[in-house]
């Protein structure tokens, strides 16, 4: 895989993303929702399609949107359905995902993505635009959604949620990415700087209260779950964010725990598929490919301690069930 | 600098020393025991230079056996002198410790490696045989130590010692090295389990007594030591020796914090000649040259409760008095 980087600053900035239609209750771009329609395609490597899971599973929507789960290795031609019988994706019939980007669009020759959500008659892809495909999850597919499912992103607090959003994007989601695919120390520094100093304050804020935003869990607590649980085991050693591990920052490994074990959280981690896809794929930074044995990662099942915050994880509504047997993680970790 | 690896199991060997002579009390090799005749060459990334170090500040052998200390990045002449005014070793009169190594054999054309030890008449290599150096300040240089000095190498406990270090050299000095420059996985997992299985042998070992031989400070201590107090700055994670960081293992920590803040361990110590080394040269490993911020280095000095152990660890020695002012540490860390 390339990485491009900025030849004079060594800076890497993630490309847009290129389709931003967007699935709708009332279909204003052309694809309401509608159960059974579509196919959310992710790797469980990726944290930005790692979002999608959770919400997926916290509003149970497992049995309206299906799911597609790629190879976590990509090859020259990015993500592929090698984990599939006969290497294709059974619904879609199609080997690589890149095929219902060309089928949407036969002239597109950017970056190939996940999560992508896929129209499973036309075989088109409708969007690849991350942060606002989990918004609609949370807000367009009321309808569908689960009895009990929580509320992910309340109308009274989506500025807060925004605001907090923004800072986490810049400083974490986007920034392990900074640091690690940096080729020049300067740019390297500045993103590990901005990193740390934003996981001092997350602290500081989750010292005393339990989520994020209000009391209970919220996209914003997604959206910095999915990366601190690739902390250790990719973004330390692999993308050199090694000030500390996240085992040793107290108050964000709790609250990285607590969340892993809430149904919805962990139950979608599979850290075979995120360790191989980072070390295998960036040759540009592990060119001998080797995946690390390590972290032990038997801490994250270990009591969290905090319930004494109080909060209500799920608000009004009631944890998920278990994953469908289909999609239950089987690889070791 | 090219790391030589089998291209069969992509498993890395040390190369043997080439130069074996040794400086003894009674010059039977030809190079007598002498005080100002020799100068030792290191890097302070080394860690098997440092081992020499650490025995020279002991045994208080500053005055005696004089210090060049190379810059930490070697180019493809191997260690260079490019700390010194005008890019030469002020006593040897050299640019790169080639030059000796050419001296003493002109038809040499293996590794340059340090520790070396040079003969300043003649500017000849003497011996780079890094085990040996030490045993042989530890027991051939006592009429030239300083008052107090300890006994790093008893003769009851020299059998005991020598399978201690046996042990720590197959399965902690060398099995860094072995995972970090493996190319195969299975060479790489290989390193690791013994790394690891002998570190949680040592551990236990540790948690019951302060040193690893005896009640006191030993030559065995000494060789371990070069290894942690590397481990979180370059074994973690350039070399992926990741279970654990040392700052996760309680009774390993506590004995490296114990060493590191007696007389003559820390003082020897340059984390940021550790991290530019490990970091900068091995390019087949880390191909950016970036060098990472962490780890946080903060808690080496805080306090390790080994007293409560018992222990001398000079024995019926003293502990050395600070380093000589143009040998502190100035670089920061």
């Amino acid at each position: 895989m390339t990485i491009p980087t900025d030849p004079e600053t060594g800076e890497f900035h993630r490309a847009p993303n290129a389709f931003t239609s967007r699935i709708t209750a009332d279909g204003r771009d052309g694809w309401p929702v509608e159960a059974g329609r579509y196919r959310l395609v992710v790797s469980r490597a990726c944290p930005w399609a790692s979002r999608a899971l959770v919400v997926r599973r916290l509003l149970g929507l497992e049995n309206v949107l299906s799911l597609a789960v790629a190879d976590p290795i990509q090859d020259s031609r990015s993500w592929r359905f090698t984990l599939d019988p006969g290497d294709v994706d059974p619904v879609l019939g199609i080997g690589f995902l890149y095929e219902a980007y060309e089928k949407a669009d036969p002239t597109y020759d950017g970056g190939i993505s996940v999560p992508a959500i896929v129209d499973v008659p036309s075989g088109k892809l409708v969007t690849n635009d991350y942060p606002q495909i989990t918004l609609d999850l949370d807000t367009q597919w009321t309808a569908l959604r689960r009895d009990g499912a929580p509320e992910l992103y309340p109308e009274a607090l989506r500025d807060e949620i925004d605001a907090v959003n923004a800072d986490v994007h810049r400083d974490v989601n986007a920034a392990v990415y900074e640091a690690g695919f940096a080729t020049k120390q300067a740019a390297y520094e500045d993103a590990y700087d901005r990193l740390f100093a934003r996981l001092d304050v997350l602290s500081d804020r989750l010292s005393r209260q339990r989520y994020l935003v209000g009391d209970t869990i919220t996209e914003a607590d997604i959206r910095l779950f999915t990366t601190l649980v690739r902390f250790d085991a990719v973004y330390h050693g692999h993308f050199k964010c090694n000030r500390h591990k996240l085992t040793e920052l107290p108050v964000l490994w709790a609250y990285a725990r607590d969340l892993f074990q809430t149904p919805g959280f962990g139950d979608t981690v599979d850290f075979d598929h995120i360790k191989r896809h980072y070390y295998q794929v960036h040759e540009q930074v592990n060119p001998t490919r080797i995946v690390p044995k390590g972290p032990d990662l038997s801490g994250w099942r270990t009591p969290h301690g905090r319930e004494e915050l109080g909060g209500r994880p799920f608000g009004n509504g009631t944890p998920p069930p278990p994953p469908p047997p289909q999609e239950a993680i089987t690889s070791v970790s």
